[in-house]
């Protein structure tokens, strides 16, 4: 970095745009990425200056560590465009803080504030187009680094590259989503790295997620791999359950992510009065309210998904049916959070930060 | 593949190789690499065909899955050199089967047999002149499979890398390996994928053993995520533990990997007439018989480090000295692997494959 010039980020933009030969209306989540990407690299025990640049591909070496020891952490945020062409994030700083405690336990090196807040808002200001008006439409972006280093022994690289890329997304379920009870797989072991996005948590849910999808579940909601009695979270959210009128969802912890999502539906609830309990829940009582009725909503909670309400779930091959209700809790907070981030409502939370 | 061709691999030579430009005296593990690698690419449900070129860095696009996700295995094998120059492969038909389990739990494609087995052999022949002769010095064999689908979204890619790469050995570990035994971090859940040889198994375990190294450990040896009570394994080897004169080591399990030389160890063993029991090994009884003077020995089994004796072991800030022996089991089992290995004595059990 130049002493005069501290938080400088280059920017190399493309000569043209392939914004035009985009389908926006035909989206597949995460499957197109806009003009330009930020790339920044850490060797020798510091960060380099972060660039601004063509989105393309880039050389490794067959022997780097990201590709033999899973050295890998990423985050999932979005950016909203509201009325006025003015182009929102939501609560980056969390993201941002989530990112580095994934760092630290994959024995990575924290990636600077200015660089990640910084680069990711000079990086969808310039992307600013790709980023459409209209609920449902949104910037996906993927902060995300890898090691880099080159050799096959398993200790951690010295070498990373900070990367963000930019997706843009329409809503990412369609359909009804029905969901599995994990009794044999998990998803985190206590002492591992559930609460860290690490890459490898998510490879590890693609063979158990395959046997539900051939089953007819969409998802599956992990459970305590020692016991197989808590209901934990699901792979890409976290997961909430609505007995009579209280919200019950897991506590974090270092099995269950700390899900921005889930923590916004939290405050948003709490400010509407709706009674939330961060707690263990057990399998048991959830079988119990969904057979005596009480048992009124489950749904996910994530960046991508927002919020996910789930028709019914399998758990000893016996599968319980949610009932439809006129008024969901679920849909009501996704409501009154989507207004937040399109700002359509009055953020009196300061989540909102403007590009 | 060409129908009359079946398993044919294109094999394109470097013009020069940089053999001679290598201190084979000097090597540190894992970071010097032979002239050629093999790579074969899976695309729309099939393999394609193998093929043996430069060892050289590739492209990737920012999204490709092993990035975000760590749809990544591995396997760990050497090559060594007899008296007579002829090159041996250990038990690869075992690497083979745990690969392809591996690929089945990571939702990524079985490499088919003969690309695996023969892909290695033609490799290995062609990098014969880097197998040097004399104990100790090997040639690391490398296998991989990387997901280099592009594309943002959890999901399984549809596009896969296999690939092997060679790296000249001198042996893995130097000086003497002290312990910790893991009593809050873990490095495998039930119903997890500890049994997979899986990218993202070893940078979970960075951290904790970079908190160890601090302390003056070279490894950990883990334990049960739920009770801390069970001693499993350690991060890159298998675990014995010979009290009095019987070895004792947890078997294999989901949350286990089945090592080559840990299954080699005990059938060596058996034929000496040594008692090998496979059972749940607690941390209380060793602490036990280190206290009673009845545990003899401890040590590590692994490819990278074949047999690795440890000094001692630290267990809720105790540090426990292990006996200097005159007849030590693991380096005994460690004399007659490594002589079967290098052809120096008889493989009565046909585990050696002549290149």
């Amino acid at each position: 970095m130049h002493p005069d010039k501290p938080h400088e980020i280059d920017i190399v933009k493309t000569p043209s745009s392939k914004i035009n030969s985009v389908d926006f209306d035909t989206l597949s989540f995460g499957s197109t990425f806009t003009d330009h990407m930020l790339v920044c690299d850490f060797r020798e025990g510091k960060w380099g200056k972060p660039v601004i640049k063509a989105y393309e591909p880039f050389l490794l070496d067959p022997s780097a560590k990201v590709f033999h020891y899973g050295q890998a952490i990423f985050e999932g945020m979005k950016a909203y465009k509201d009325e006025h062409d003015d182009v929102w994030l939501f609560r980056p700083d969390q993201n941002l803080d989530r990112f580095n405690k994934s760092a630290v336990r994959m024995a990575m090196p924290e990636v600077e504030d200015w660089i990640f807040l910084e680069g990711l808002r000079q990086l969808v200001d310039l992307e600013r187009d790709w980023v459409k008006k209209g609920l449902g439409n949104t910037l996906y972006i993927r902060p995300f680094m890898i090691a880099v280093g080159s050799g096959v022994i398993a200790a951690p690289s010295t070498q990373y590259r900070f990367m963000i890329i930019l997706s843009p997304a329409k809503s990412y379920y369609s359909g009804e989503v029905k969901v599995i009870i994990a009794e044999h797989f998990s998803r985190a072991a206590n002492g591992g790295i559930g609460a860290a996005k690490a890459a490898g948590n998510y490879s590890a849910q693609f063979y158990p997620t395959k046997l539900a999808n051939e089953k007819g579940f969409q998802q599956i909601i992990w459970t305590d791999d020692a016991t197989h009695t808590k209901l934990e979270e699901a792979g890409t959210m976290n997961v909430f359950f609505r007995i009579n009128d209280t919200l019950y969802t897991a506590p974090v912890s270092e099995r269950i992510l700390d899900g921005v999502t889930r923590k916004s539906l939290i405050a948003l609830a709490q400010r509407e009065g709706i009674n939330v309990e961060e707690r263990s829940v057990y399998v048991d009582e959830i079988i119990k309210a969904a057979k005596d009725g009480s048992l009124k909503e489950v749904f996910g909670a994530g960046t991508a998904a927002v919020v996910n309400p789930i028709v019914g779930f399998s758990y000893q091959d016996t599968y319980y049916e949610l009932p439809k209700l006129d008024n969901s809790i679920a849909l009501q907070l996704k409501d009154k959070l989507t207004k937040i981030q399109y700002n359509l409502a009055e953020d009196t939370f300061g989540w909102t930060v403007k590009v």
